[in-house]
């Protein structure tokens, strides 16, 4: 098999998945080229390309982690993606729609994205999929990698699963022999859509419970705030994605690592829930923690929360997703777990 | 209303439940009695039952939670089962059949137990869910209510969820009142079986939980545990209650409190957990644990396990349940992490 690969992004997500397919090249002799593209920056005055290139270590952003000797590191993003037959996104999804704009026409018209940045795109009262706006914009496939995946422990080769939603029963194969290993399951699923739903609306859960727990509540009402967001997730899918679910079972795809198990990881260990949890304690804003815990750098939790709000409002559709738009208003306001829990304590669908 | 409600059994859970039970009396002025029932025992050289009526405190099994002052504390099992319409069975799951057989023939005829005990009973190749026992012994209804319940925090009153099993569409309203409170929300599921093989199952879900914390893997591992334990649970009550999934549907039962909340809570913050990664963690057999850490108190989690195993090598159902089977390879040997992992990594259904 000959097949290029770019991957774009940099981050410590970009970095990790980049070492997995690497060490897939050279253990299965795929060949071709890996090319990870990363942001023109420097760090500690040197280009971070370079200083990759040459030590194989991100020490921004995945510090004391060897990349293996088959990847190409880059800031030239024609170079990354010229030739490449596997475009994977792992870019923070406010810089996608840049990105996505710089390399139209540039792609090949036979290549597949494979996107593991979380995020839908809310404007207003409409939503579109990441697949979707990739679809439309580059012309090219897409499918979905994404699950209960801290990076630094897939990183370190602890095991992890994950989940491939695709839609192409053609590039399955190719796609789970690029990315599966022994220490990185992925699984298959032939939706898509419900990963990415999952992937995005996991986080505003997680900021719920950082919010609750925050509050000092207990173990089980942290395992009531995961189950209600799941089943508000499982919802969403239906009313916005394909409607699948009935008052009797659910679908399989939200058992799969994307759906309950990045909800369990993301919702007792994900940056969401720290930061939220931090911020719920010593009652301050959001964007405090922000700037004084973590350089500046934005939680994706609540910039899909500020949309989100925003979209349930414009479609009024607070009483179909009450559970959601009670985080909403509590993650904009107060932090009060207060809300958040008189809608599970009154649930009675 | 009037209603005579017996709980049978004064550990923590039993003195917890009679505590919310206690409290619906009182604010939802349901007429009759409430009576706890525990095993004849001596704390500090004073009859349990005796200084919790006296304290209102049961300083052994739930010290400083005052119970409410209509609950009768009794160690005389034939005063508490007479009259009752309402047995909460709250006993571990050793000492039920022993139980059973002291009350059979002095309960009503049109009384109803509501299971809060855990385990089912294998034996060799056979199983019998507990209420099929408890039908057949007393010739009564039988029910079921679990969930994510660590019992100190509904005793704290913190929020918790729960789900009642029922089979049963005339007692199901009763009950709920009996049990739903403010911070108790009891939401009914008329799928009894499957409330309880959750029950029992999570339990040894979460000692594989312990074992693989205990060796040091990451969160994600974690959550694949949690999760192929969830999916060999479904399996289990499609061949040993009723056939409910697809290859692409899953009953909503797993969604409610008793399905992925209860795994969830049990499989990080319960009692199999933390001692099987004690264990593990020290390389040390867990009979040890239980008599030094637990004053010998046995981990429900190991005994339904020994059983398992027997059913499973009976059944020669190896190969339908290799993840259930491999935890109890690993529990009753080495409490290695390597069977355990083996299995999901191998896994290709």
């Amino acid at each position: 098999m000959r097949l290029n690969v770019a991957v774009i992004g940099g981050g410590s997500w970009g970095s990790t998945i980049s070492k997995v397919i690497g060490e897939n090249y050279a253990n299965k002799r795929i060949e071709g080229n890996v090319t990870m593209w990363l942001y023109p920056e420097t760090y500690n005055s040197v280009d971070l390309a370079e200083l990759i290139t040459t030590t194989r270590i991100n020490s921004k952003y995945l510090p004391g982690i060897e990349l293996p000797k088959n990847i190409t590191v880059t800031s030239d993003i024609y170079s990354a993606v010229d030739g490449a037959d596997v475009l994977v996104v792992a870019v923070p999804h406010e810089f996608l729609n840049k990105i996505l704009q710089q390399i139209k026409n540039k792609v090949k018209s036979d290549a597949v994205a494979v996107i593991l940045t979380k995020g839908l795109f809310f404007n207003g009262s409409g939503m579109e999929l990441i697949s979707s706006t990739i679809k439309k914009t580059l012309n090219i496939r897409a499918c979905t990698l994404m699950g209960a995946n801290i990076a630094g422990d897939v990183a370190n080769s602890l095991f992890s699963e994950c989940t491939l939603g695709y839609e192409d029963e053609e590039i399955k194969d190719t796609l789970l022999n690029l990315f599966d290993c022994k220490y990185f399951k992925v699984t298959p699923v032939k939706d898509s859509g419900a990963v990415e739903v999952c992937g995005t609306l996991k986080n505003v859960v997680a900021v719920a419970c950082g919010i609750v727990s925050g509050h000092k509540e207990g173990a089980n009402t942290l395992a009531a705030v995961i189950r209600n967001g799941l089943l508000e997730i499982v919802k969403f899918c239906d009313m916005f994605v394909q409607k699948s679910s009935t008052s009797e079972m659910i679908p399989r795809v939200f058992f799969e690592s994307c759906g309950v198990a990045d909800l369990i990881v993301t919702c007792t260990s994900g940056r969401n829930f720290k930061y939220s949890r931090m911020a719920a304690e010593k009652n301050i804003d959001i964007s405090r923690i922000e700037e004084e815990e973590m350089n500046g750098q934005k939680l994706q939790g609540y910039s899909t929360i500020k949309d989100l709000k925003v979209f349930i409002e414009e479609n009024k559709i607070e009483k179909e997703y009450p559970f959601l738009y009670a985080i909403c208003l509590s993650a904009s306001s107060d932090l009060s777990s207060k809300r958040i829990l008189e809608v599970i304590q009154n649930r009675t669908e």
